[in-house]
């Protein structure tokens, strides 16, 4: 209960705790919570700090529910293991081992060398909340979410409306989400078919630059595109771009252009422009491309969650757009985690099942 | 909690009690449960008069909770309300109206006028478990379920094989759905392809005979194709053809010919075939059949209740096929009212949004 607890308040940070992961934290004693925190952005003090600043003078004997291990490392702040032992707290419950290779599980070491009781849950809310930083901090690209729309029978609408296909329960979700990643990825189709704007719409607010990025395969997209309509909080739009450099000059005007391969490429690399998107800060990304780029991304094994939203309709046909491109051929099985209804329309969220998500928890 | 249990018990007879829909009752007096019953086949007492048995001279005083309307008319069995009144039933609660514009309500109103109080709730599993009833008791073909199994993405095995596709659980679900209907339906192409048997599996057996109905449009199937084996608790297999009838030659000495339309028809009437199935006794049709016949039923609007098995898998690319057929134009919009997991997969159970399950009661 209290480590759901922390978990809940982890999600608060989500968006802007980057490059770090949202850690939630609960402090309780003889059954009383007497402290909450959480990582509320880059710079701030951890969770576990924040909690433990709350309960002022009363932490002694009181048990910590993280719901990532506790860092032992100097960092933008200083280390939580050893104020969580100078704090006299007892015993801590952790959510998940913290999966960044160069901390070496040295949390949860300090804490027993210094007679701190300590239990590793492996809580999968706790494990999700991680999974994008798990990402990050084991591979040179950012964790990527593909969100997709479908009917039940996995199509579009032949002529694309997507506004007409969820109701508005789902298109909050997904505002939701792209709250929740450093960035929004498409393709330059989906530029020039809609011309969105791909900002972050309230409720939602972000603490932090947010990013947005274009694939351009040998063809720039009009330098007038709402996507490159600069506003506080956004970081340059990034466009991801192969082909001739004589063709993207005058996106180089209103965009950060960055070239991926060579000027004959005939199209983008996928990975090497997410790598290239992860030079940028960016830990996490949203793909809310099309058919063809989500096809793309997950013929490449370069999805780390599915987002799979069901609109409850049959649009079958000689003109039914499917969801996912049929250009490649995809073949990935699924662990689907969490099935929801949103309205009338189902979220069934999945992740690819060679996925690692934590090398040192549970998957 | 009476009512679920009614609708609980209602559901041991769903497969058996056609054309009766199934029905559960439960007599409970001062708190305590003192009789259940459930319509077990066709022929056999009503669930009311099977509680009423169960609780010998007790009745009186009781209250008497009931998936469906009691009956008022003399059918194989003898009415139900005058019994109830006849034991000292003071309250009777009532899942779902009786659908059959024949019954016009009598068993409501011979109730109330016998100084019974009669609550009708309009419970959704009530209203669920008639469905098939309501639609037979209200139009000349019988109501049908389609059934078809996916990849999230909505194809299925570039090379069909089904059992590859879903799990364990899926499958079982399969041949419970199978032998819940009064018959199954396919198209000739899936007995080319697969030549099943198309039989009732244990764990689960009828109490009366099974039909399996196969669509030849202008073409027989082979003669020694498995779903003509007869075996016992089978009806002869029905041939739903269109086209020359010399080309059904052979098929009429191992199976019940029905030629749909003229000789020079190119294709089954639906509909049509759907009625020659009624007449024979048949009130509900699993149709198991491929993308084609499942794109054709739901274009005509013959579909009641769609069943759709998710696989966790993306299934894309050139060769993939779609679960639904693409030859024809479905713009469907669905009601999604179960979903469930069945081992790895999901369960999808909707229903066609204009469809009509129960004219009296809530939709």
């Amino acid at each position: 209960m209290y480590l759901a607890r922390a978990c809940e308040l982890a999600a608060r940070g989500i968006g802007n705790t980057s490059p770090n992961p949202p850690v939630g934290a609960v402090l309780v004693r003889d059954g009383v919570t007497i402290g909450e925190g959480f990582h509320h952005r880059r710079g701030d003090p951890h969770a576990e700090v924040e909690a433990l600043r709350a309960a002022g003078g009363d932490a002694a004997g009181a048990t910590l529910y993280v719901s990532l291990e506790p860092c032992d490392h100097d960092g933008r702040t200083p280390p939580c293991a050893p104020a969580i032992v100078a704090a006299g707290v007892v015993r801590v419950v952790i959510g998940a081992l913290d999966p960044n290779p160069k901390t070496d599980a040295r949390g949860v070491e300090r804490l027993r060398a210094a007679g701190v009781a300590v239990d590793v849950v492996n809580d999968p809310e706790a494990l999700r909340l991680i999974e994008p930083f798990a990402r990050a901090v084991t591979s040179p690209r950012p964790f990527v979410t593909l969100k997709l729309a479908a009917s039940l029978d996995g199509h579009v609408a032949p002529a694309p409306e997507p506004f007409w296909l969820t109701g508005p329960e789902a298109r909050s979700f997904v505002r939701e989400l792209r709250a929740a990643h450093d960035a929004v990825l498409v393709g330059a189709g989906t530029i020039t078919a809609d011309d969105p704007l791909l900002t972050v719409r309230p409720p939602y607010a972000r603490l932090v630059p947010y990013r947005r990025a274009v694939i351009c395969d040998g063809r720039a997209v009009p330098a007038e595109s709402r996507v490159f309509l600069q506003a506080d909080g956004y970081a340059p739009t990034l466009v991801l771009a192969a082909g001739p450099r004589a063709r993207f000059g005058q996106l180089e005007r209103v965009a950060e252009v960055a070239y991926i391969g060579e000027e004959d490429a005939p199209s983008v690399d996928l990975e090497a422009a997410l790598v290239v998107v992860r030079e940028r800060g960016v830990t996490s990304v949203l793909c809310e491309g099309g058919p063809r780029l989500a096809a793309r991304l997950l013929a490449a094994g370069l999805v780390d969650r599915l987002e799979w939203l069901v609109a409850p309709r049959l649009l079958a046909g000689p003109h039914a757009v499917p969801a996912l491109g049929r250009a490649l051929a995809v073949d990935q099985a699924m662990a689907v985690d969490r099935v929801e209804h949103l309205g009338d329309d189902l979220r069934i969220s999945a992740r690819p099942r060679a996925a690692v998500s934590n090398p040192r928890g549970a998957a």
